[in-house]
């Protein structure tokens, strides 16, 4: 139907005759002549008809926005560049015009920006804008560059199934009746897990898909019930050969889709390094800001605030220096204050260098009074605050103080514009391999129950279960956990007895997991693999900090699609043939 | 941990060091040697242990078949060479040997071949042979080759939503509970064929996805509850577009995946002319047997089975000749019948041509006392039969006629081995927009109810729903459908009218289909597109007749993993948060 894309129309045409096909992105008329700018997703080309071109004139005349048209014409050059498009210097001369289809008053013109329920029930709308089309297409390149990568080097791309059963792994499972199998449900997969470890066994090698999975969460911020990852694993590796495989194949595709260099090889850091500096497995060192442990200064004090945790093994006191910020209001610390509440914290305590050299007179801090002079002089020079800082204070129990001084971090810095303008990638690794669930008793896995223990021995394994660290690392990214994977457990003894550890009695373990047990038992490989989160690396090239702006279809943060509607009522009938009812909730 | 891999071992390595890392396909102790044959994907390798070497012979001593393995040696020239392994020439003198993990007695040995339910529970012991690896490597090759072809000419990877509404394409939705929306369902998409469409709407231009889809059907011999297409949609074009589009895109893969020529361009064949020549819509050219339409011959005899429907213009006579038929004894001749009646013959008449010169005497059939002598010489004529032939006459509904004659056709040419060995590709087009359906008294879709029809004008269309003919076009390879495609509607009113005429009235084409009739109001471009069955068209390139044989881990005929045990009971609590209970069968 045409012979280029609208945004493809240049000089080299002048004189020739084209057709090109798209949406009419302006229209002016004037009574001799009419302009309209045509586009695609190539970009736009300017339009021009002469009064003398009746029929096309006419045609022209009853137009309006985002109709679908085909132009036939000659390109010439533009009277009046226009530098801004890659057409800008021609334009095409209409001289048939079809009008392919009706376009009648959209809800929103595609450069306005209504409320984002409305942006997704009309998602065909906005995906024409031209910075969707460039966001969408960055994540085909991305994936594109993902799969050549890993074509070349004898990965295998193998789909695993979607109807599959129940597999824990921290999350809801969205599940499926069976027609066939009355009172019986499939389960949609969190992640391909088992699958790709049964893959190995049955030595396929190296593995990867690109993989839909799916977690029926309550929605925080940026989460979507489906989502996609990228699926790796490995046959006969040690973790550094999975990572240093795909840390090669990152920086290739950040390079090869953004032109971006990320450097490396990738800084590591230790799971409990990253929470005593930065207060998260997943630090942004693009802020130079880090925690600060002052336990040891205020051990001594009667303040049980400070002296409780400080005293405790499993307790932490830090502090967090913000450069500058004792010009904070009260209002902007006590903003703080809520934001630390979100993670966790009790009440934020903080401390305000006025003017160093003034000694305690130089400090405006409601917890000061309780800090003697070795306690404050302590805090001060282990923080190394100068006047005009504003240090804000964590104590309690580790993780909740690593946790909300963490989140502080990240806040003050953007706040005060202290995050650099760079990409920071690390990996994290020696995570604890269980964490003790103080609520439940009991001991419950950092990863998932696949991951192997450095230490390799059951019965050394069961001695040092608190303290045991696992071969699993995560891939970071300015922030966020691009990458998580493992070294997995290849032997029955050391899978059960982690099931065991985890609390997983041996009838439990068979019910959920026996076919892993079972293959586990004709010799499996060892085996590692990783997988990346597409939408967040996707969204991360892209500039955007919603994933939601790289999904063609997104569902809203009640696990709605707005656009077709979806979930909705079935009839009762086709519930029937699946053996289920609704339970209407009692407050209905 | 491996330098080499098993089957890569060459003879440009002798002398090397080289470790290898893979399981024990055979073991043979001697009493001073002992001989492994090492296995990875890439093949096998021989593995020598002697005595001097104490504890790499003690280990070995211990292993047994499908142990898993690690091996430092030397390569050195076999003493006598075995040609059929790619490293017959050499062998790995071992050093060290590392036992990776055990084997228990396996449930099967690989090269044994016990029922498909065993084979299917443990699967990835049955992937771990040679044949497996073959068919499921050349899987990946496949959907590769598909995807570097298609990322080359700017078609845009894009994913769409699993979690979806329900969409109406003749099977049924397998649903899933919302846990946020007491009462509501999502469905597993039959096809991604709405949201391609607005894909278009949006501006995407040239579309595919290697998508997953399901269907709840009972499943006939090769289907499973999930599948793979090659979902493709372009805007902007006419069905010759997309044609020659895909057509190129299948001959180049065929090429390069399995160095096969498909020729071109393909034959293009009417829906009518192949349901007269061939009794199918996707007929086997392979076979050179044809339907030969015999009612004129039969309209005047008294035999109403005959006559009947010779006079009914929606009926069919019509004969297979089956060269050197005659020789199939009564026995065969039922089998026939019983094979006919599974395609809806009411039974099978026959007439079996002994010696054609001697007339009626030389002709033997239940129903030549029923011809009289024009009708015989007009039916003997028609089908051109032989002395050794025997004749297969259907007479009836168009429809059931053409369905069991076309069965028949392809038992017989398989049965006497009258298929040709070739790759036969063609299109079929000008399917009829709509079927009768009669038992409802309403058309229904030959297609979708999207696909466009070749008369533009809604008026002309409800003129002549019954003749009229849609822009679907399928493409068939062998006797099978391995694409179907169509250009579809772009206008509301013409989506509208065909909702209508296939008796979904406005209030339910809003409900099920709002979304698409909002859509085509903005501006909808004209386009089309094509799925490609994946699961299909790697079992013909890997020369088997099982989907099951192509995807990693198929569900049985009952929907059911075997593997992990899918689908499974769930605890009470956790569909109480789904807002579902189970209404156990009453039977039960």
């Amino acid at each position: 139907m045409r012979s280029h894309y609208c945004g493809l129309i240049h000089e080299a045409l002048i004189d020739q005759s084209v057709s090109v096909c798209g949406w009419v992105d302006t229209v002016r008329l004037q009574s001799h002549v009419a302009f309209v700018d045509l586009r695609d997703h190539e970009g736009i080309v300017q339009i021009v008809v002469e009064r003398e071109s009746e029929e096309a004139f006419r045609q022209i005349s009853g137009v309006g926005y985002e109709y679908c048209l085909r132009i036939e014409g000659t390109v010439r050059r533009r009277v009046s560049a226009n530098d801004k498009l890659r057409s800008g210097q021609v334009e095409v001369l209409a001289g048939r015009i079809e009008i392919l289809n009706k376009a009648e008053g959209l809800p929103f013109a595609l450069h306005e920006n209504p409320n984002e329920d409305t942006r997704l029930t009309y998602r065909y709308l906005e995906l024409r804008r031209a910075d969707m089309q460039r966001k969408m297409r960055l994540r085909t390149r991305l994936v594109s560059a993902l799969r050549h990568y890993l074509d070349e080097r004898g990965f295998q791309d193998i789909e695993t199934p979607i109807l599959t059963k129940a597999t824990p792994e921290g999350a809801r499972d969205y599940l499926v009746p069976s027609r066939v199998h009355p009172g019986e449900f499939f389960a949609l997969p969190q992640s391909p897990q088992l699958f790709k470890q049964l893959l190995m066994v049955a030595g396929f090698d190296r593995y990867y898909q690109i993989a839909r999975c799916f977690r029926d969460e309550d929605l925080r911020a940026d989460r979507q019930p489906e989502f996609t990852q990228l699926d790796m694993e490995f046959a006969f590796v040690g973790e550094r050969d999975v990572q240093d495989a795909v840390e090669a194949m990152i920086r290739h595709v950040f390079q090869e889709v953004s032109g971006v260099d990320l450097g490396g090889p990738f800084p590591r850091m230790s799971y409990a390094e990253a929470m005593a500096r930065y207060g998260s497995d997943k630090p942004d060192l693009r802020i130079a800001l880090e925690l600060v442990d002052v336990a040891e200064h205020v051990r001594h004090v009667e303040f049980k605030v400070f002296s409780g945790p400080a005293n405790d093994p499993a307790g932490r006191v830090a502090a967090l220096r913000v450069p500058g910020g004792a010009s904070f209001t009260r209002k902007q610390i006590d903003e703080l204050g809520v934001h630390a509440a979100k993670y966790g914290a009790k009440g934020l305590a903080w401390l305000r260098v006025d003017a160093l050299e003034n000694g305690r007179d130089g400090i405006n801090s409601p917890v000061a009074k309780f800090l003697d002079d070795a306690a404050l002089e302590g805090v001060l020079g282990a923080t190394a605050a100068q006047s005009g800082d504003l240090l804000l204070f964590g104590a309690g129990d580790y993780k909740t103080v690593s946790d909300f001084l963490g989140a502080l971090r990240i806040k003050v810095a953007r706040d005060l514009g202290l995050v650099e303008n760079a990409w920071k990638p690390l990996w994290v690794v020696d995570f604890p391999m269980f964490e003790f669930d103080a609520e439940a008793k009991r001991f419950v896995a950092l990863h998932h129950p696949f991951t192997a223990p450095k230490i390799d021995d059951v019965a050394d394994l069961r001695a040092n279960a608190a303290n045991a660290v696992s071969r699993g690392y995560d891939m970071v990214l300015n922030g966020n956990e691009i990458g998580g994977g493992s070294i997995r457990i290849h032997r029955t003894d050391m899978q059960s007895a982690v099931f065991d550890l985890l609390g997983i009695g041996a009838e439990e373990a068979q019910a959920k997991f026996g076919f892993l047990l079972e293959a586990l038992r004709y010799g499996a490989p060892p085996h590692g693999g990783i997988a990346f989160g597409i939408d967040r690396i996707a969204a991360l090239m892209a500039g955007t900090d919603s994933i939601r702006d790289v999904i063609a279809f997104p569902k809203t943060a009640s696990a709605q699609d707005l656009m077709t509607a979806a979930p909705s009522r079935v009839p009762g009938a086709q519930l029937a043939e699946l053996h289920v009812q609704v339970v209407e909730p009692a407050d209905r």
